[in-house]
């Protein structure tokens, strides 16, 4: 299990419209192979900056199987509008179980 | 209900006391106002940075309660000794529910 973290800086203005694509998106996601689910976050510091995390099963199946597939324009065409630049992205893996008090 | 995520970039070679000291600051935080829980994460980019995912009731209870208290230091004297240079933090608040597939 790996987790995509797209850092994602939008127009002025277009928060709730990028948020309801994001939403629209996940049909999209879910057609995914290995792609177990994702949550949007928003900077509290700078509300122009979302970071959306994505849990894949493994890195190929976001860098191999999502962006050289069908799916990954589909994506790309309903938030694409509301980006200022490309998403930057890192991929983690689990260093500690979660620990939850 | 917040995110603190705080990124790390440590030492080389010294990962396995990294984590092993982040799962003993777990009492730390434990204790500390309104944290929920904690996960680390590892870049697989860069295997020298991590995330550190900490989620708070209020980003207050990050901001003041802990990093003005008394556990702040017993945090950092746990882990600074691997930083290459102090972490970056942003803050998130969630922007849609979790989806899970």
């Amino acid at each position: 299990m790996i987790i995509e973290v797209a850092t994602i800086t939008v127009k002025p203005d277009t928060h709730s419209d990028f948020e309801a694509a994001v939403v629209k998106a996940t049909d999209v996601f879910k057609q995914a192979k290995g792609c177990q689910g994702l949550q949007l976050h928003r900077s509290i510091e700078d509300p122009d900056i979302y970071q959306l995390h994505i849990v894949w099963d493994t890195l190929e199946n976001h860098t191999v199987d999502f962006r050289e597939g069908a799916l990954f324009p589909q994506w790309r065409e309903l938030v694409s509008p509301f980006f200022v630049s490309p998403p930057s992205v890192v991929h983690l893996s689990a260093a500690t179980k979660r620990f939850s008090f």
